[in-house]
């Protein structure tokens, strides 16, 4: 084996395709995960539960195995660090090792694992990294089980509230959020306080590398999605339309308050904007999910009273969303006075956009293109601990895996040479980094 | 009291609006009615069962009182007849004694009641009108009961069969409708053979009182209608839209199978196609009833994969009927290859549409102009045994009258004084009746 200079080592990898990663140990990773957290049908890997505490104890026996310093900080998430060869701040890949009950094996813990293997490669091949870099495996990243969203990564950033940690219960046994972090050996008088354990000034970047959750790279047949930003959302989760139960054979048009008439004319109007916006090459999707008369009172030859739904619309641009708000209730007033009916909107609920660090963006897309690797640059439509990141400032970027059957189900579908292709370039980016000034 | 010739006095009632009611009579049977077949809500006259035996003893009490020939029919309809000055076919006024569970006073006895004190008001004036004026106390409209529609007046006409007899089940009691007739007092040995009770040629008219069951005649503020003709009707009771559940953020607009837009498509297209029909002077309503994404799958962060919807398509035109048929099968393929969707649009079921004869509509119009009574031609929206007889070839009206709260319902409310003006034109017009030559 010829040995290089530690520099020239990284410098040959950043160029080539052949940054090293350990691809075996995320394979048996992943099979011991599917092992120790499986149920009858697919993974459950509770929140500050059960599950997710396996795949903790895992990821840190392997990484007291690859001699990395490990830590735990007050909200339990857990920091894998390799030292590099300058002082400075550290690069950050972190992901989640929750899921949803009954979820797929690759969501969220292949970001842990991807860093391990990252790592592993360089202590393997006697590879020095420029800088520090540290994995970090997030706790409770799913909200289906506290109905809130990136409890590990905002805990470790200090901005958990009291009220969260008393009020929030988890959804399969009551416990409050507070309890759960205590039981698995936290520290919540620490995030009551409203500490942060991390600096976001000691993070040079922080890189979540995640399944793809949609079907774009599976449709264009690209291994790797380059991530460019998070849609941040505004949602109407119970909106009704409200008209008037009629008569369906005796009640004239110009009579009728018809809901069903009302809410598909909004759906409608809403996708012609869609069109527009769209066109004008604005980041968007629009949702109507849920979207049904009632169950009890709507019959085929009654003119429908009342139909609830619900609306999520989402984009990477603030300016869009901003848009998306006024389209939607010059919509809904122009509805109301031509179809005589009410519409009752309810609670909007909202999440922030997430940009990401353009220079992270432009050296992946840069990475790929030099090794062949096929990469896509794309938005992300779901939210990740990464907008969390990205918020407090520090330069953040997300490499997407292909992946079929979607995310948060049994059937979620990743091959292992996507992974290993996306390891790659996360590996290369680790060994030549666009390090700010 | 100056005592007229009977043809005088027939020829001065239809010229003015004094045509010789008994409305006493009409408000003497509404109370015992409502006190008699009354529950704790609305009332309940069960086809073929006791509210409307109850209701079928009543009249035939009243029609021996005013010395009418009453006779029943192997579907143990009731006929109280009135004789007439000449030989030659009858006037049938009739409408049902039955109602739906918890329905209203008004909807089927009001044409009962309408007859006999027309009658009435004949014998009390002394007037002998100049054809045969049966009233026909019909079994069994609502199909409610028996998931069948027009019961008594196919029994009349020979047109139930065996097979309904033996295999329709009454929904409050799982009595099958033969033997809910024979227990009644019928003869289903004659039904099974087919044989028709009434010969159409023996029916001069037939005309059908009926409260209104749409809001046009309280929105107009109009007390009678006159109606032109029954609107027919095709329909979907279970169609679906089948598209793709997907993750709301994660999917692009290109890759979605997205059942909602989909199906608001269709129903906005379906509202432009209306529009026009409108416009250029066809009778339609379109109505989608029902309309539900999936209770148990969809969710607000999920893009819909299944709506499920019925569809119900009405007017008096078979042309215009035929034509829905062609947009909706056109709009549903065009529909399916724009959004990637299919639908299921399931067994169409139909019902024919119904003239009124224009002889008759343009009688009671001239009537009512003469007389002051302000009345509205208009189409009838929901079906009624007169379009059993028109269907049978008899020449067939029906007068509505305002009535507010819709029907099947127990908030129907029809004023009595809108019910006298409408039995003041329906006395006038059978003592001048429109006879073919």
């Amino acid at each position: 084996m010829t040995v290089l200079a530690k520099g020239a080592v990284a410098e040959e990898a950043s160029r080539s395709n052949t940054a090293p990663v350990d691809i075996q140990l995320a394979e048996r990773l992943f099979d011991e995960l599917r092992r120790r957290t499986g149920t009858n049908r697919g993974i459950t890997r509770t929140s500050y539960g059960l599950g997710e505490q396996i795949a903790h104890d895992m990821v840190r026996r392997e990484a007291r195995k690859l001699g990395l310093e490990v830590k735990t900080d007050p909200g339990c998430n857990l920091y894998m660090t390799m030292k590099g060869r300058e002082e400075g701040p550290a690069i950050f890949i972190g992901s989640h090792l929750d899921s949803v009950p009954m979820g797929g094996n690759f969501d969220g813990a292949a970001g842990v694992l991807m860093g391990l293997c990252v790592i592993s490669g360089y202590v393997r091949a006697g590879i020095l990294p420029p800088r520090d870099i540290t994995v970090m495996a997030i706790r409770a990243e799913e909200s289906t089980w506290f109905g809130a969203s990136y409890i590990g990564s905002r805990a470790a950033l200090g901005r958990l509230t009291s009220r969260e940690l008393d009020q929030v219960k988890r959804s399969s046994d009551q416990i409050s959020l507070g309890n759960a972090i205590d039981a698995a050996g936290g520290d919540t008088e620490f995030l009551r306080a409203g500490k942060s354990y991390l600096d976001p000034a000691d993070i040079a970047m922080f890189i979540e590398p995640h399944i793809e959750q949609g079907p774009v790279l599976i449709e264009k047949q690209i291994p790797i999605g380059i991530v460019t930003g998070i849609r941040g959302s505004f949602r109407f989760r119970e909106a009704k339309c409200l008209g008037t139960y009629a008569h369906s054979g005796a009640t004239p048009r110009e009579y009728r308050s018809d809901a069903v008439r009302a809410a598909s004319a909004l759906v409608v109007e809403l996708d012609k904007a869609w069109d527009v916006l769209q066109a004008e090459g604005a980041d968007l999707v629009i949702t109507f999910g849920q979207f049904a008369t009632d169950a009890s009172e709507a019959a085929f030859s009654k003119i429908a009273g009342r139909l609830s739904f619900s609306l999520d619309i989402r984009s990477q641009e603030l300016e869009t969303l901003a848009r998306m708000q006024t389209i939607v209730a010059d919509a809904v007033s122009r509805i109301e006075a031509g179809h005589r009916v009410k519409f009752e909107l309810g609670r909007l609920t909202d999440s922030k956009a997430a940009k990401m660090d353009t220079a992270i963006v432009n050296a992946m897309s840069d990475m790929a293109r030099k090794q062949g690797i096929a990469a896509e640059t794309m938005a992300c439509g779901a939210g990740h601990d990464a907008a969390v990141f990205a918020d407090a400032g520090v330069p953040t970027g997300m490499i997407f895996i292909r992946n079929a059957n979607g995310s948060h189900n049994p059937d979620e579908q990743m091959e292992i040479a996507d992974f290993a292709e996306a390891a790659r370039l996360l590996s290369s980016l680790c060994l030549d980094p666009p390090l700010k000034a």
